[in-house]
């Protein structure tokens, strides 16, 4: 298989009530795409939800790291090239990159995913795995973005707390990987959006959130434009971490 | 031209993020198709949103009434279809079906839209637009929900109060029309989407709300899951109004 065939394209057009303020595609809106492409990429290949469902298999998301320049503006259109750039025992690290209206890529992602077993909800040998037939489709095209880092938080005063809501739940009854984006983005004022422009943003994804659990979220600002956060559930379990770096415009 | 020529239609996949705790599609998302297929209808037959731009005219809307029975499960495929109903002298009625992968109705809608000067803010005449062109597009298909109602809440004490967010914001610096509906769902307590199914819904479009403005939630128990809703934007001002019906499983 040549590299090219291992790489997949899709195409997207940045619809009206998908843009911010400012007429850019949204975050939330980028994230679930690149979850959409990678469930697409996985399941053209045989190793998608559908086929780990009959197994009792899913995919966990566990990392995403996106480095963007200039998203695309309210009806552009634009696509999102995914691939596998490497596979280890219990992980594997899948990238992006979001081409413009002209072809130039405007951002690149890092994800690493993880395989459970629904039931017992312990992890998948990937290697084991229709014999590491997934292996076959590491790519070494290039991601020229940091890997997700390590991200702690010290702060031990919540900024908001929330308890979990109707429209935050997927399908399993959790809050949804894109609605800690989304709520996260939320705690910065407005001005910050129209001051600078978010430069990184990554998450980490650490427990599960339902029905009847509070969120608190605490924030320690690292730096100027550079915040760590951190969200925990009953004030007590972490549930995710993130990192947001703005870029003066 | 036939009256199959006058409807559009439009095939969507209920994606992942997309669907609730039950599976099945969100109203967030089916109202975001909505507008999405009303723009895509009116600008195939040239009064979309670019070509009014030209003239500095947009597509404002003020009434959105949708019913459903049972909505896309996720990863179906569906179809949306739109058509206009009726045009007045200042506005005009527009319909819609969202049909399932069997091509059986699951849900109707009915919207009302004006058109208005950006710089005047005032309304255009439709009759006087392009010599009525946009009458040629009636089309009598049949629509077998109640048009929207008059919406009249008592209540005096609010049940929420939230500040307007980053994520809540369109390309215009107003909230957009589908965060109402969100917040507004967001307003019941997660089991009654587990006892109920959403029946209808419906919302009046009253003013526009920006950053620095808070939104206050006042809700009206009218019947046993029919509630009445209103957001007035800090304190005082009337922004929309909403009737949200559930019925028992």
């Amino acid at each position: 298989m040549s590299e090219l065939d291992k790489i997949g394209t899709y195409q997207f057009v940045a619809e009206p009530f998908h843009v911010d303020f400012t007429g850019h595609l949204t975050i939330g809106v980028l994230g679930n795409h690149l979850l959409n492409v990678a469930g697409f990429h996985a399941h053209d290949r045989g190793f998608g939800i559908d086929h780990l469902n009959e197994e009792n298999y899913t995919w966990v998301l566990s990392r995403l790291a996106i480095e963007m320049t200039d998203l695309p503006y309210q009806y552009e259109p634009f696509s999102i090239q995914t691939w596998v750039e490497n596979v280890y025992r219990l992980f594997t690290d899948r990238n992006f990159a979001v081409l413009n209206k002209e072809g130039k890529p405007v951002a690149y992602a890092r994800s690493v995913w993880a395989m459970i077993n629904m039931e017992t909800r312990k992890p998948i040998d990937l290697m084991a795995m229709h014999n590491g037939d997934i292996t076959g489709y590491i790519c070494d095209k290039d991601c020229p973005i940091e890997k997700p880092s390590r991200i702690k938080v010290t702060s031990k005063e919540p900024v908001a707390e929330m308890p979990v809501r109707y429209s935050d739940m997927d399908i399993n009854g959790h809050v949804n990987s894109i609605r800690y984006m989304e709520h996260i983005l939320d705690l910065f004022p407005i001005d910050t959006f129209k001051e600078k422009r978010l430069h990184r943003f990554e998450m980490a994804y650490v427990a599960e959130t339902m029905a009847g659990d509070s969120l608190a979220y605490y924030v320690d600002k690292v730096d100027e434009g550079h915040f760590d956060v951190e969200v925990k559930k009953n004030a007590a379990e972490t549930v995710c971490r993130s990192k947001v770096i703005f870029k003066r415009n």
